[in-house]
């Protein structure tokens, strides 16, 4: 009988319950049990295969809730939501209403600390350790679970640095598998595999240097050796560092063999692990795509191009061109910061730099962006993905504070196009010579235009900067838009009562402003709505009323965005229409206003 | 006769001319130079004494200005600002008009990268040099110098972390003198100063793991060695790293012995080092000694206080704290991220953290805030020194877009006192328990009340989350401004033609605004002014101009504050002036009003 152990199992007070014998069935149990919902609802499969065991040892050995785990990224945490109370209503993962797919504080008091973005748990673990020291309890362990991709991050040093000089019963378990979402990159990813190799020689290894007490590298799917060397480390005070080393997908062979693929692989089947292909064929492109495609063509005939990923080649499409000129393609792991001062330096010597960042992940990057590009007016072409409401990665993943932070910086130029058209000639025009740094921004997943690839890919026509543009003329009321958010106020036009009433202007430039445009628009109409995919707050919005206030108009002008409020998970349709800016609520507002 | 050789020496093709016997002859003299100018015009002494020798031995042995060399943060740059073209107006160090204390692209063709914030000098020779490779230059060398206290921010291990996979010519250098403006912390500073002393076996070194060629540890006042073995550097392709030792402060006794105070010591006699003390009688205290004095009284009452600064103890003056409770007051090093996401760890286990890091700094850690302490709504008090204009540190340093980048959070409030009494009740307030993150943003430097220490510390009142103030009443012109600021309205009122006609009210609550009060303004005054010492894009007073338009409030709004430029260098009162909200300026603005 399938789910024997496991559906026994409430939480790790149940698991503990258990003799060792028992547990290599309960992670057999676990790993189906992830394979069968993942494999109809969605979600993040790799990473979680990979450590069943550890996840089942890191329960049965410490005494989780009191002793606090906290899990790096969170891709990886599927296994400790349904030991954790959640196995009942796993099947409700990323979905609106359901349980995050990341742990989360407000969800179980088995998540220590929200995670989302990679490389914070030693610092928050370390936090939480030393604040247990404070209240003079030394028993208490704190356990951060970090992948050898997270671990490279800057921040991931800075929180062992610190760690090191401290008395903190802090434990880094480094879950080397050697892939992130692609596969690991720099030097200390083939130290790291010189180690595993038994290249290098343990007694004087990095993590020594800094202080830690340094074991492995151990086998992360043997349970015995895991439990042996956790109820070791348990014993043990002061900063601790075990490194294990596991498979990205263990146990579905087609998720061993094809990591990449089935780091998130949609819905497949469960028993063979062949992955659901939806047709394609009459889909408009990824914007992702469109970018992809189009800085490899152009890199083709500009020997000057050159395109920076931190860590996300598959992601961002920024594959192709790894694949065609890898010598001016560079994934450089997850180092956003790295990433834009290392753009900042190529751009002082001429080169033309797209250094492609999810605008959510740019926020790790925002001083690099102010004081290495554009204090120095370096002209670097930020690409920033997955811009706007993400979906069901959830309110960690959101990319809508960009427009906001962008703006406050001088000498920034930022660009929201429409459609793929636009976001092609854009990357086009940038290359052109700009003289100032740019931002442009796109959201995850598929634009318009289903024959874009056919007919306009390669037909580049210039933008000229800062223009804006009438999409549609009415007689009573403007909607000015910034970016594909425009397309949801195209369709609620077509919709609404009276469309004739309604004016459309498309402000992909959100700065500059096209304030020649605006003033015209200001003129005629005494009634504005404003619309983006960004906070309401300091975004688009508040430079048209900047701009209005400065010219002394008075016009009726309503802010339509992302409220202030952090956006929890679900369909991007469904969180637009949290917001009121998805078609149908566009469509009320405008029926309204043209009755 | 006094600078015989130097003032020979217009750039380093000049220096070149010399024989190397002549250089430590140069040395002497540009250390005096430098002692010369900066006992009269302050600036930055001891870290460019301690690199005297090295400066004049990279541009003795490379061929600057082709080969391109990065200072890191730029404190120790004026030798080499001095050798390349400036030594005739090197006096006009930091002065509005004169050179900038930093490198600077604009400034020079040997300024290769503009600096100010540490540990990106890696990835911005990183990047030069890959750029050379791309353009088939194979022999231009690329070198970044940087401290040993830089170098433990998260950021230079990931430009070390891509930099050690790529065969790039990069010359790393570092300059470890164990101290940045504080004395160095962490696990590394540890780990080098045990290789210092002949500890660790040189031949796998944590930088050697990285897969550089590592040489030194050597002495870097040593002007023979220095020269050889940048000579045997020079010849060897890819990534190499170079430690070598020195003295903060070197040739000037007392720097050497008290380098904390000699980092930037103000005025002082040239021959004997003694620092010109200035009275301090019957001065506002600095704001950074009300927080310090406030922290250190309010944690002795309250065991969960936590003080934690990202290597600033004494320019915070969290140092007060460290002094007394050392084991509740943590300085982490440069390390902004994971200082915030500490301070997160902390406080999920019911500590009452104050995170004091520089406006200008927090810009390092804006994820951070976003991800691990906003979303989570942890209570974190963010304590923002040298918010606003800064002055002579000029355009790297100003903490201008803060109150525009924090405003996008969601669950954040933002406080800006007008003075020392409404710093300390807000320090005192924030300990009762918020519920929700703040971020208390203060000037540099001194307040308006000369006997706070003795009339007001320690008589706390607690603050209304959310109330702004009438200050002033008036009848024609409302003035809403934030922080400090204020204190230029209030005397502009008090110096204008008819101060009767001017109401003033502080907003020091940016978020949530009063939002009740607004309406009674907006109900009351036709014409309304905002003043901030903050960007105008995004700020406080769009803050204004929202609730305005949401509430069809048509009022004259005009909005003052930091315009959409980045701000040079020059006293503050300089800069308020460039930016027209100096008391002058506001007093013309305002008797304009009440003509």
């Amino acid at each position: 009988m399938k789910s024997n152990l496991l559906s026994n199992i409430y939480n790790p007070a149940d698991l503990r319950l258990l003799s060792e014998t028992q547990l290599p069935e309960l992670a057999k149990e676990l790993r189906d049990f992830i394979i069968d919902i993942v494999s109809v609802k969605e979600g993040h499969l790799g990473a979680s295969l990979g450590v069943v065991e550890l996840t089942i040892a890191l329960h049965y050995v410490f005494n989780t809730p009191e002793d606090l785990l906290v899990w790096d990224v969170g891709h990886q945490a599927y296994g400790h939501k349904i030991l954790t109370e959640r196995r009942e209503n796993f099947d409700t993962n990323r979905q609106l209403g359901g349980i995050s797919g990341f742990p989360k504080r407000s969800e179980s008091i088995y998540d220590t600390f929200g995670v989302g973005h990679s490389s914070t748990s030693i610092s928050a673990a370390l936090g939480m350790a030393i604040a247990s020291n404070l209240k003079g309890d030394f028993e208490k362990q704190h356990i951060a679970v970090i992948g050898d991709a997270s671990i490279s991050s800057g921040m991931a040093f800075e929180g062992l640095n610190h760690a090191g000089v401290t008395d903190a019963n802090l434990l880094v378990i480094l879950n080397d598998n050697a892939i992130g979402i692609d596969p690991s990159v720099g030097a200390l990813k083939k130290y790291l595999t010189a180690v595993k190799e038994g290249k290098n020689p343990k007694k004087n290894n990095m993590i020594k240097s800094l202080n830690f007490d340094y074991s492995g590298p151990i086998d992360g799917h043997d349970l015995t050796i895991l439990i042996k060397e956790l109820d070791r480390l348990k014993k043990i005070k002061g900063p601790k560092f075990l490194h294990i080393v596991t498979t990205k997908g263990k146990g579905l062979q087609q998720a061993e063999e094809n990591q990449v693929k089935y780091h998130a692989p949609g819905k497949f089947d469960a028993s063979t692990g062949e992955i659901h292909l939806k047709s394609e064929e009459n889909l408009p492109p990824k914007f992702q795509d469109v970018f992809g495609l189009t800085i490899l063509d152009l890199a083709r005939k500009n020997e000057k191009i050159i395109g920076i990923t931190p860590a996300m080649p598959s992601g961002s499409s920024l594959k192709f061109m790894m694949d065609e000129i890898p010598e001016r393609a560079f994934d450089v792991g997850i180092a956003e910061q790295h990433a834009v001062t290392l753009a900042a330096g190529m751009a002082t010597q001429g080169m033309i730099v797209y250094c492609n960042i999810y605008s959510t992940f740019l926020q790790r990057a925002y001083d690099q962006v102010i004081h290495d590009v554009a204090l120095q007016n370096l002209p670097v072409i930020f690409c920033l993905d997955r811009a706007g409401l993400v979906g069901e990665d959830g309110a960690t993943h959101h990319g809508v504070f960009d427009i906001a932070y962008l703006r406050a910086i001088p000498n920034m130029i930022i660009y929201a196009p429409i459609d793929e058209i636009a976001l092609q000639n854009i990357l086009y025009t940038a290359q052109l010579g700009l003289n100032h740094p740019i931002a442009i921004r796109y959201p995850r997943g598929r634009g318009v235009i289903p024959d874009w690839e056919v007919k306009n890919f390669g037909h580049y026509e210039s933008v000229k900067i800062g223009e804006g543009k009438c999409l549609k003329t009415g007689t009573k009321t403007a909607v000015l838009s910034t970016g594909t958010i425009g397309n949801n106020v195209t369709q609620a036009i077509g919709e609404c009562t009276n469309p004739d009433l309604i004016a459309h202007y498309d402000f992909s430039f959100i700065k500059p402003l096209d304030y020649r445009l605006l003033k015209e628009i200001l003129s005629s109409f005494e009634r504005i709505i404003t619309i983006e995919d960004g906070t309401v707050t300091g975004g688009f919005g508040s430079a048209v009323l900047e701009f209005a206030a400065s010219n002394n108009f008075k016009n009726d002008i309503e802010i339509l965005g992302i409220p202030d409020a952090f956006i929890e998970h679900g369909t991007v349709n469904q969180l637009q229409q949290f917001c009121s800016i998805d078609v149908k609520s566009l469509r009320n507002l405008f029926s309204n206003d043209t009755k």
